[in-house]
């Protein structure tokens, strides 16, 4: 079934301690998207500046995405730029142009309004909820954010918890949003803000997910190369989501299996740069990292 | 079959953002007999002052601690005292007196000799090894470790790690010995020191085993109300040991229950202050959460 996701195209200078690139294709909606086609076809929305290249609107396309929902204005496409240290754990963010997707208005094609799952990558809340208002047929919808938009816009992250499905962040905003220390019980929290489902991202240390009588946890998948962990979450959440529109269903087996190929689909997106090693490994790499993961777990 | 523990019986003062205890009976080696208690009978090798109380040890006793290995030196027990911060992550040492446990000479009682399986709670490492030596029926021994060793005894730790069959640690312990970041490396490379298994705890996230093809990974036991952390290594390292001994077998299978046994004795011992609420529990209580952990990672 069809997967929408509303966020940000963008270009992203990344440095890390082994080698760097510049403007590298990248933002929320991009990542997720290219996950998210190892097993679906998504619908992308977004915008980008008259400098966005056609060579990479053609890449996603390519990979199965479907374009039509991004707009061009006129100006520059969002740019990022962002620095980690050796041990990973820490991203110094060096500059933040918004350019085109300051005043983002988001517009759902009309085709794309019947949409039954939806991912609102991460934006300002009332953004997202105004892009998800336009997806009438919605089903299952899960919402991203971020630090800053607890910080300076708790309200209308409040008022998004109370239209989405599910909620997905890291242990870090999980802590910031609730100011609860242990994760199990700001989990809990967060759901009754509103949403059914909260899935909890630890990085290095897994995942996992609660909510409507399930709780599921998981590792991550053991990586030992890391190129640069940019949109790792993203396509994370582009894994799941995409297994989850493929199954057409969200039950419980379908949510821990959906769980299990977004962490495969993160360690995929983290041994390279840009989206270069995500979505390019054929289907039996992908199943043989799931298995491999299965295993690590089953006891 | 038959489990001994060789490590420290301590008499622990502990401050908590909630409340604190004044001489509780404590130590490596009593919090291990105690967690392993629930599935055999563990035979303990310490050293106590003159000051050590008889209830104490009769309390072991009616638990199921074999004692006879506990020697009593003049002098006082070994002190420690620690104060958490309210995010529990961080402790600080307020004291260590070692008294007798200072100069600790390990003697194993002839007829624990023939024991197959041996625990190596946190000491010395040539103190561990002085230990491990006099138990000639040893099948399957396992040591725990610390920072201070880590960085003062480094060598005697390294040919400990030639003796012993598996190596339990923490993930900043895993760092400090191997260099590595990455834990699934610095796991690796704990195997190329010697040990055939290594069990890395990463506290509130769970804990993974690496070793001879097997790669069995699990989260923590959800607990939402932390009264007092001390002793949750070692509970977990019992619970572990406890059930091999039990299951009298290191196959697979074992090992990957072991775990979730290791992590269940755990999640108990932080919910009260010293032993309080350390096998305490009835067999029903430990099941039930034996369950509900393993609901939380099956697929």
């Amino acid at each position: 079934m069809s997967l929408l996701v509303i966020g940000t195209l963008a270009y992203d200078t990344v440095e890390t301690a082994h080698a760097s690139r510049d403007r590298a294709l990248g933002g929320s909606a991009v990542y997720f998207a290219v996950a998210a086609a190892t097993s679906c076809q998504p619908r992308l929305v977004g915008v980008v500046g008259n400098d966005f290249e056609q060579e990479h609107l053609d890449d996603l396309m390519e990979r199965g995405v479907d374009c039509s929902g991004v707009e061009v204005a006129d100006g520059k496409t969002f740019a990022w730029g962002g620095r980690y240290e050796p041990d990973w754990n820490t991203r110094h963010t060096t500059f933040t142009d918004l350019n085109v997707f300051e005043h983002f208005d988001p517009k759902v094609p009309e085709n794309f309004r019947e949409s039954p799952y939806v991912f609102l990558a991460n934006a300002h809340p009332a953004i997202q909820l105004k892009g998800l208002k336009q997806v009438t047929g919605k089903r299952f919808a899960v919402a991203d954010t971020m630090n800053l938009w607890i910080d300076i816009a708790r309200d209308e992250l409040v008022e998004l918890l109370g239209h989405v499905d599910g909620l997905i962040l890291n242990d870090e905003e999980a802590r910031m949003l609730t100011g609860l220390d242990n994760l199990h019980q700001a989990a809990k929290k967060v759901l009754e803000m509103g949403p059914r489902y909260v899935i909890l991202k630890k990085g290095e240390h897994g995942a996992f997910l609660l909510g409507e009588g399930l709780h599921f946890a998981l590792p991550a998948f053991p990586v030992t190369e890391v190129v640069d962990p940019t949109g790792a979450g993203d396509s994370f959440a582009g894994g799941f989501m995409g297994a989850i529109a493929q199954a057409d269903s969200i039950d419980h087996d379908v949510l821990r299996r959906a769980m299990l190929h977004g962490t495969v689909t993160a360690s995929f997106c983290v041994q390279g740069f840009s989206i270069e090693d995500l979505g390019r490994r054929g289907p039996e790499e992908l199943q043989a990292r799931y298995d491999q993961l299965l295993s690590i777990l089953t006891v």
